[in-house]
């Protein structure tokens, strides 16, 4: 029996799973609660842009899971053996950078730096860097056009460059400290491996790709002239990023005996890059082509794999489009919406509507159910975290139309559901407009394993069969799978990413399939949305009204002062 | 001493005041809640549009509230005896039509309808006539531009014939059994001087000619010929309408010796012609030309009054604009918003948000007050009930956009009410588009009376201080000047509505005026207000979206089914 370990950085919490390398099974899984910050998030009262991570909580994360797993793993099957472990997988949210210094350790770890938000983890869904995000998109619009067709048109806020960007622009000591800036998951990687060294650390080609327009095509990162054009120190800092990255058939290296002692782990078993969570999620929900993968959680990501050739043609408002950064031999194609859960939680959260019992996720879907397509009247935009896909656009914001004085909160919660339904048939249908067709929709995470409810409205919505992965942990399951591939046959691993996901992964018998009637009345709806994101996030519709929630942001922010 | 009773029947419950024709004040007030339905309006769970009211409730309350602020004006004052008083008046809501036999007697008091909601009183908040208001609209456009020309160029589904005609279509034994229809407060001055019988009834000129297109123009109420193009029998119930209305300078009759002597009154006293209640509201309120009376309930009433001039253009939206309703001597223009305290009612009631205690309307007034303009990035339209003036178009719905995963229930809360703001102030800016110039503004209701935080943001908004009415009953008031003039100066009253007003009217000492910094923000909320509502709410914008909420609409209904 050969087992790996699949390593799941989420925004909230670690995971780590010990899985069967025969069958995909997880013989035990245990999960770490980040303890700091707002459930694991470090929060500015001050400015809702921000969100931080400590990355002392990666590492006190990872001791923990990883021996309490194990433990786990021989409690539930007496001939478990740590021995029998043959690899390990990582992914990470991203892009979460890290500032680091010369020896690859995180600035907010040293003494000097420790009360400092901007020397922590800057999380995916941070947004404080929106204006560089917009003076980035707008440089390359003018000198290098080339770097935003491969992500869609508009570099975001959640990325790379924006992020580092401003902190120079707001904190230039923090800036100043850092050697380089390291994705969360190349440093956890590097951590394992003795490979910290921002001089010889192995970057992900998939945070690198989607995130930080890395590509073979222009010799990798953006070049350091068009850096040094939205500061110089920007452009210094292009000389600490390597012109190479790796995908997630490689190993970033070995264990060391450090580590391996510390953990309970046979020392030099191969650590497989690490990779973004929602790309290790696609693996462990099985994608292939013609396959699109709905990881649904606090927000969604929707990735599709198609086959490396030359004439895959650029898709606007897919956030990346990245040669090998899923599957080896074929480009990954990310797309996703900037809040799913998260406009739920908001809702049953901030909102609380009739009170704690009444205004559960649980009684609010239970109430929604009852409702018929149409019923409410009541047309939402999924878009109070912003567009990520196709709008490509952080500064938009959420919309509910057609309240009445009746309007009951179980109305506006399907209304979310269906908003955020509609949101995920506009990626499909950008996909299959640009020739990427899609066969089948595998859906994961926490939504679609719990919400029966949002995901029969997703099929009706799409007028699509929705399946569901097999495991509940498919992102820890793909990172469990890659470390199988970089462990090899030979060593009771696999030589292919698809002889181990044909192993590894499946669907649950259950599956959602569209009712006819409410999908013709949400092909109406459809219409309705359609019409009003258009209007309200696109400037090429003559009502001009894609300035109004931008507006409105630019007030309060003012007004915030 | 001298006294004259008002009598205020509302949607909920009638108010009876006893009140010194000296000055104004209120000797004793009393109020009657309806017992019947849901706080007195009759509602029918599967269409929200119905709203209707029992007349025996109008009955019960006229003898209760009026024995008992008798009985509390003695106790109020030993002085006081039931001799002194010296006239009646009444307002009620409109247009409220009932139907009632050859007598006069409402058909819904009668053993054979008495549990039909058609037989009752169909409430101003009645939508079921939507569709019959559209018929009336075209058909006006087409043969009668002149009808709709007064009435703001759209017929509503809250007046009169809409109503009337939406009972033919739906319940043709109410409507054949009916001999006629007569407004609420004719109803009750019919009641109370014997004159009920619908060939001698006196119709009042305020409802029938803001509700129900009558003008001596052209004869009085719409022609038979028009009438009967809608249907036949429409036709035929024009011959039971007179052709002579009239105004509140003029009494109805005497009381009754039977009414006398039930409600322990003088015999013989005036009980002067009613009217609709906003419009004796802006009378008790101290209406006079230049001032805006703005009466702030469940919805609002904006009433101005013009010299009655022939160059008085009709305004675009404005629901009225008829000779003498209001104030002998001008024109009376009526505009209003269809929901104000409503819409907060639904957030309070409806959405419940942060359960009975956080959710009060008082607990979010108080947050609400804490936040600055423009800080919540939030903004609504204040459409939840459609909208009256200047759309008036009841298939219009609620909309909110600026959400974002953080926005707390305070801040929806004081969008809603900035909603309502900017609802008013469209409305003052078209009278004065129009060459009607507001130089004041004097808030009543109780809204006017208990919200000041509302208060403030109307004014930071308008830019214009907000007076409020001294008086916190006007529309009782209102009808108790108008007992006051109909009984006349040698009786103890008064030669004109002047020379009432002055002596019985006036302001509070407190007034809000606007913070100019506040209204810099607003002037530029507005702007974005002003284009989304163009955009949902008319043609003439290029964008055309105006028919999403009505597609919404229409699919609700159908869907419904």
């Amino acid at each position: 029996m050969s087992y790996t370990i699949g390593l799941d950085y989420g925004s909230n919490s670690v995971r780590c799973i010990v899985v069967n390398v025969a069958d995909g099974t997880e013989l035990a899984t245990e999960v770490f609660n980040y303890p700091t910050g707002d459930m694991g998030i470090m929060l500015d009262g001050s400015d809702h842009n921000v969100a931080r991570q400590n990355p002392q909580d990666y590492i006190d994360g990872l001791e923990a899971t990883v021996k309490n797993t194990i433990a786990a793993a021989k409690k539930a099957d007496s001939n478990f053996d740590a021995s029998q472990i043959i690899g390990i997988g990582v992914d990470t949210t991203g892009s979460t950078p890290i500032p680091v210094d010369e020896q690859g350790r995180p600035l907010g770890l040293q003494d000097a730096f420790k009360d400092n938000l901007n020397a922590m983890s800057w999380l995916w869904k941070d947004h404080t860097g929106y204006a560089e995000a917009a003076e980035i998109t707008e440089l390359a619009q003018k000198y290098r056009p080339q770097y935003l067709a491969k992500c869609g048109g508009t570099y975001s806020s959640e990325w790379f460059f924006s992020k580092i960007l401003h902190c120079l622009r707001v904190d230039s000591a923090v800036f100043d400290a850092a050697y380089t800036w390291v994705e969360h998951a190349d440093y956890m990687t590097g951590l394992l491996t003795g490979t910290s060294d921002p001089r010889i650390i192995k970057r992900c080609r998939c945070a690198a790709g989607h995130k930080a327009m890395f590509s073979d095509t222009w010799g990798g990162y953006p070049d350091k002239e068009f850096l040094s054009m939205l500061d110089p120190k920007l452009g210094e800092l292009r000389d600490t990023l390597s012109d190479q990255t790796y995908a997630i058939d490689t190993a970033a290296g070995d264990l060391t005996s450090k580590w391996a002692s510390k953990l309970g782990l046979p020392g030099g078993i191969p650590v497989a890059m690490g990779a973004i969570d929602a790309h290790l999620g696609a693996v462990g929900a099985g994608i292939g082509s013609g396959t699109v993968v709905q990881i649904l959680g606090t927000s969604s990501c929707d990735m599709v794999v198609s086959p490396n050739t030359d004439d895959l043609p650029d898709v606007p408002g897919i956030c990346g489009i990245v040669d090998g950064s899923v599957l080896p031999g074929f480009f990954a194609l990310e797309a996703g919406q900037s809040a799913v859960g998260d406009i739920f939680n908001w809702f049953v959260n901030y909102i609380q509507p009739g009170g704690s019992k009444n205004g559960s996720h649980t009684a609010l879907t239970e109430r929604a159910a009852q409702l018929k397509p149409g019923e409410s009247g009541l047309l939402a935009l999924d878009w109070n975290n912003g567009n990520r896909t196709v709008l490509a656009d952080q500064r938009l914001t959420g919309l509910l139309l057609g309240q009445t004085l009746h309007t009951k909160p179980e109305e506006i919660y399907r209304s979310l559901i269906e908003a955020t339904a509609f949101g995920a048939l506009t990626i499909i249908n950008r996909f299959e407009e640009y020739g990427i067709n899609i066969e089948a929709v595998i859906n994961c995470g926490g939504i679609a394993e719990k919400n029966s409810v949002l995901m029969q409205i997703y099929a009706d919505v799409t007028g699509r069969e929705m399946k569901v992965s097999r495991s509940a942990q498919t992102c820890a399951l793909g990172s469990a799978i890659a470390a199988a591939v970089v462990a090899g046959k030979a060593n009771g691993g696999y030589g292919s990413f698809q002889e181990a996901q044909n192993a590894m992964t499946g669907v649950k018998d259950i599956t959602y399939k569209p009712i006819p009637e409410n999908h013709k009345v949400y092909a109406e709806l459809y219409g309705l949305y359609k019409q009003v994101h258009d209007a309200f996030g696109t400037d090429s519709y003559s009502g001009k009204l894609n300035h109004i929630m931008k507006d409105l942001l630019a007030i309060k922010e003012r007004c915030k002062g």
